[in-house]
């Protein structure tokens, strides 16, 4: 049946790449590289990026100017599900946060000076990126508390800060980092984005921070970094200066629609794993799994919360393409914890359908039980969101919570 | 914002329809219609009903040569949540289950002696009916299995049988009798529709059933029915003979959206009346309930799944619209499920809000509360809903349940 | 198998008192019984509570000195979990709340004369009592907020107020009444209980508040009162003045012991019900309820449940009578939440089990389901106890909650 | 306040043990030793053995006549949970599965000769050992259905068969290997438990399973195993000939209590880390995590549920103890899903209280989500105990569930 949210785009587009992506990338999924660290497949990631430019698939996610597609973000959502049905896919057809995002802000920000030496390699893949913002000393929840800072002194920056869970520093040309470059302004508007080179003196990328018990490394890491005396020119200002949380916010409406699009793409990749061996296992003589209430019930409400959560999600990007983000911030906030909710149960039903088998890396769900985890947590916790989706909704209602008390 | 499924005749109708509701039936709402039998109720809601034909808004489910609007499912359902923010607001526009189904199936399949004398005072609402279906002795969740019998005896057919949840059989003026006609047939064609007028003799009232400790009465009540030796006319048959379960599946795709419909109109309200309380409601100097998380937890999540199960329910509808309800029986169980329960959360998150008041009839949710717990029950109970729809997903992947092992 | 907490005592007296209730009082759970208000119920109680004298189980609540057994608190839970799997358990053995609660509170704190008069015919179950406490103005979650008060003049106090919740009013012979008689102590030292006849002038029973629908009346009944201008010795004061909330806080223990473990008795029977049902529903030839893995899911997570809970209770009034109710504070919060919340669930699971059955007040079920699911509320709502448990427990780690910020 | 279960011998030793972890154990919890392979710790956990062995607190889990104190299940389950709250402690005090199992059937089946060569030093922890069981061809759930076989020839049996998840086979010394030794027996009379030293020719430790992306080495690994024509002496088997289902039960009981208490120590210990991040982590001036609502939620539901399965776990112990494991399977079955889903709830909380840091390495939480999720899983799967928890209830109300049909 025709999804409510097909457009002529969708329907040329998706089958095509649904074909790359089982044809390619699904018999990626091996231990051999569900067991190793990122650096181990990158190599083979890469022969694959080639196959989607001969496709002409690649920059799915690009506007036309720049041999993109101008694909809405309803559009490119879906799109964005399939490719997350491979732990690869993003990757290979270059729309792997937090590139995409960068690309994003750099298309719409930078200086072309930037866009000419970082944006346009950024764009073919020939270079990776990292955005650093999140710092160990101060609570996500409340991101215009940050310690580093940014001086001026010449025609330079001088950064200095501490940051963490800058993802996929590890081997990037560059970072745009979050740096306080006007401390005297109101707290919203303190902080700038400036685009820091990787090899610039002062850059140290501390380690890549171990998650779930392995730092992992290149486009699948996390790093801890420090900025000591880190000189940029003032030219690799992104965007106004004092603009940082404004273009954070703005990264944030099409971001949220890709993370979700990708926790749903994981679901239904799950989902699609736990009917197979279902149908499969046999638990006694002529007796499978999928012949037991308890495998019933996972494979029902998986497939109910799917569907519910899919459309909340397409929905939310139908409305920041008409009407723009600023007027759906409450669906932005609800389809975070709902969605991120939803996948983890619906890995967690498809594991425990495999029994000790969900726990390998012989099929794909273990990976994304320990990795999709932070879910809940980075760009927004769970608690983050509740709050301030019902904090809007009882402004509505004549409540302001942030009133002084 | 535009919803997504809004369509001219939405954006007329909808904003009437809610006024109305607000103005004529929101002040019912105390007391005194809460706690006190339909019976007490009913004579004031027949004059609302008068307003509702004066403001020309009687009819909405009917074809337009029926004097309605044709509106497609999907329309009809946005305008089932409105109605049902009221618990009074379906009976008073004269949509209410079951005559709204009985309608339905006799516009389509009774014969014209028939929709005379019967159809046609139950569309304007001066007769109400009853559909005499589930059997104590035998598991509602397999309706194949059936103790009633009609046995042809010269022109008439001779009804036997013991029914219950016959709902609003008290005050009806007929009912439409499932029972067995051609017991030698296949299960699923063994049963037959037939109208039998309640005067007939050997129809008998055995008592309004109590529920949750109350029997209820005229519209609002589930009657226990005896047939003892009911002769009635083979000229009352609705449909075909052994036809009765095809109709009773046909009358299913619509009446699952009406009542999911009606269910997030229901979850709609109490959130409404969450919110309204989480600002009033002082804890102490300055504070009130909507500034704690607890409450702020409901809320957001409330919102959340409210949205979703509506989008889900919508899709449905309009995709029986498009494909015809034989196309989506997958949704139609799916939605069942995920709305009842998701209401009952809302109403019951509701209900914890409001502390002590919540218990009371002093507002609506204690009513909603008690009365529809048993959305997860009839018309199929989760549990057979999760079962069917996890068995039609299985088949996709070879797997055939109900082979014999 | 012998349980944990197993006396000499519970030893002998459990198997008697399980035999009187399946004997005398299980084949009262009919429509005749479980349909009706209480009035019409109670006339046959009253007969029951003789067969209980003469079995010599009356007074089991009761210390020696009063003709009782002196029972620890942890064997008179062990009591109140039986006595629960009937709804008219506790009222036949005299044991009811409010009634058992002031009869503890009288004992310890009422002076001579008050004994005289009202104890010795209360513990007789010759009158009943009730306990005004909560009023509508205010957030029971702060019981320091308080609006009535009784203010000296001559000998008497002359009591103004508007309370609610005030259970078992109608037909009491008195209300202890929860008054501010020292508006300047310090906020928990405002406050007094008062006993107050309630033929005394002045005192007005509003309403039976409708509960889900229906008012009730007699013991089973929920007060609304007016207390104007009502005029009462100054010796009809309980305890010292002032030391309302300490009197409340100490009937809290013992109280909420009697409550949960009250609860429990209504989760085992509950799912008594519903295996029986398991075991004896067919859904098609030769294959019932309990062969279906959902149902079994259901009953093996509630035996889970409701030992885990039993034991917590248990445990938490064993250290009562150890170590004081004051020692023991976080348990006490911990476990009317958890076990709350577990009977709630119990029942709800088996009201499903039985499907329409579940609804109707042909059996037990439904009565529960609408009556108790004030359990989460009265005696502190879930939320409230939380939040109480959690600062307590962050206090040992050195966070003040309630410090100012 | 003393535990309900404390005796004089858990008085003295949980306090030496306690302090031996805190002070010993508790400082390798560092990325070091959490995010490396177990070969990387062990250097340093040998010390700390010896360290156990001069504090006189080696061999806890033995009988007496083996040097140990002869600790009744109950008792030593309370140690268990002490010596959980590290993920070093079990291996340190050489109480760690599959080791302590292996002791535990050794000690009361194998003949002396087994005992003298392979328990002794298994006792002495210089050597370790593993239990070979599961086989991927076959589901778990029916641990009958068994593809490995020993065939008799000469003196000897001729194994041969494919395990999997044969947990620390790697750098063990032998096995307990499962096979089918007389095939024509009734199903649960066909395997026997056999001892094969590591080094007879033919056993092939094929591969350490990657688990969540990362194969693990030595005694924190889950192997697959080939046995090709291994050849040892029939003198190696353990028990009767066809008793090895008879034994793998009679493991179980214990065992069941070992991991259950297991369980309890990670989840106590995940809400100690939760409440000191709470108190300490700032969100804003002046507020700390703790402050909030969800966090004081996860914390008092937490504190309630562990408190919960603790007393359901040792109440199962000391009815072990008293009454043997025979008559307490339900509670056997019931403890193992109760308390695995408790503790990954706990563990869950912790990490969302945690944030970013909960998914790192940096704490010890992250090791515990990946690792327990397994809890759910081994040693019979959530859905299994719920079957046959609900079967033998079920089987008290007169249906036998697993009749002819």
């Amino acid at each position: 049946m025709e999804p409510i949210f097909a457009t002529d785009r969708t329907r040329e587009l998706l089958p095509k790449i649904k074909e790359f992506i089982e044809k390619e990338l699904y018999p990626l999924e091996t231990p051999e590289y569900l067991a190793h660290d990122f650096s181990h497949v990158e190599p083979i990631l890469q022969q694959k990026r080639q196959l989607v430019k001969q496709a002409g698939l690649w920059g799915l996610h690009l506007p036309e100017e720049d041999g993109g597609l101008n694909l809405t973000l309803c559009e490119f959502g879906q799109i964005s599900e399939v490719l997350a049905s491979s732990p690869f896919g993003h990757f290979v057809f270059n729309t792997q946060a937090p590139d995409i995002g960068n690309t994003e802000l750099m298309h719409k920000y930078a200086p072309q000076h930037l866009k000419e030496r970082y944006l346009k390699p950024l764009m073919n893949g020939e270079i990776r990126s990292c955005f650093s913002m999140t710092e160990p000393e101060f609570a996500g929840s409340n991101p215009t508390r940050m310690g580093t800072t940014a001086v001026k002194d010449g025609d330079d920056y001088v950064i200095n800060g501490h940051k963490w869970f800058t993802s996929s520093a590890d081997g990037a040309a560059f970072a745009v980092v979050m740096a306080v470059t006007n401390p005297e302004a109101a707290p919203h508007k303190r902080a700038s984005q400036i685009l820091v080179p990787m090899e610039t003196p002062g850059v140290k990328l501390v380690r890549n921070i171990p998650i779930m018990g392995h730092a992992g490394d290149s486009w699948a890491s996390h790093a801890e970094m420090l900025y000591e005396n880190v000189r940029v020119p003032q030219a690799n200002l992104i965007g106004a200066e004092g603009a940082g949380f404004l273009l954070a916010q703005e990264r944030l409406g099409p971001g949220r629609i890709h993370h979700c699009m990708r926790f749903i793409g994981i679901a239904e990749r799950s989902f699609d794993l736990m009917c197979r061996y279902a149908v499969s296992r046999e638990l006694e003589e002529g007796k499978v799994l999928g012949d037991t209430q308890f495998i019933q019930g996972f494979i029902a409400e998986s497939r109910a919360e799917i569907d519910a959560a899919r459309l909340l999600v397409l929905r939310t990007a139908h409305n920041i393409d008409q009407f723009g983000a600023a007027s759906v911030r409450d669906e932005i906030s609800m389809i975070k914890f709902f969605t991120a909710n939803m996948m983890l149960r619906v890995i967690d039903r498809s594991i425990q359908t495999h029994g000790g088998l969900g726990m390998t890396s012989d099929i794909l769900l273990s990976y994304w039980y320990a990795h999709e985890r932070a879910a809940r947590i980075y760009d927004g916790a769970d608690e983050v969101h509740k709050s301030a989706l019902a904090r809007s909704i009882l402004k509505g209602y004549g409540l302001d919570v942030r009133r002084k008390k």
